[in-house]
């Protein structure tokens, strides 16, 4: 039995990874049939291919933060957050993300699902 | 193709029609196969079953308003919002909520998925 309290963990260390640059702390948190639908209607990810979008999403450096509670279930997380990724030419994309994460009984997610498309995306030159 | 404003709008039909306490308001945002698992991880609730849901749910009142951004993909909707129960005794519940809708292709509601639990509740006597 999953507890609230390492849901709630688990988003945060997420959080975090990404705000480290850290795509294998990121990986950690997956299981291995995990499969991540960015943005939600696109085909999964899975395997390799999660790192790869992971790394080439975040390659500019990126900044996220929570932006409200989190739903926590029995076995599902939903979280609101903010991101700012950084191009290499120096723009900022802000983006406002829901995300879901299924977790397995092992307390690995297995599958999230980013709900977010052109009207949560705004940009900004730094 | 459904657009991002026809999905919002929804999302706003849906919290106005909960807060007139019309509840064949919200049956006529849902498709006539949708499956409404409330909370995240429960046994979906389908056909006549939802209405009654809904009916029991809020029989006392409530009253809801969106807490932060939704987030709107090509064929989901996700929001977060704090919804206020009253019971029949007078005491208030407090959920912090996130709500996921899918689409069908005529616009209608085919899934919702409301991620809470414990750690999104609170109690208030008025």
């Amino acid at each position: 039995m999953l507890s609230s309290a390492q849901i709630t963990e688990t988003v945060h260390a997420y959080l975090a990874a990404i705000n480290a640059g850290d795509m294998q702390a990121v990986m950690a948190l997956y299981a291995d049939n995990a499969a991540v639908e960015d943005p939600a209607g696109t085909e999964p990810k899975r395997g390799a291919d999660i790192l790869e979008f992971y790394t080439n999403a975040f390659a500019g450096g990126a900044s996220v933060e929570l932006t409200g509670a989190i739903g926590v279930s029995s076995r599902t997380a939903a979280f609101p957050f903010r991101a700012e990724i950084k191009s290499p030419a120096g723009s900022v994309t802000i983006v406002e993300v829901i995300d879901i994460f299924e977790f397995n009984e092992d307390g690995k997610v297995e599958k999230m699902t980013a709900h977010f498309g052109p009207t949560n995306m705004s940009q900004r030159e730094d």
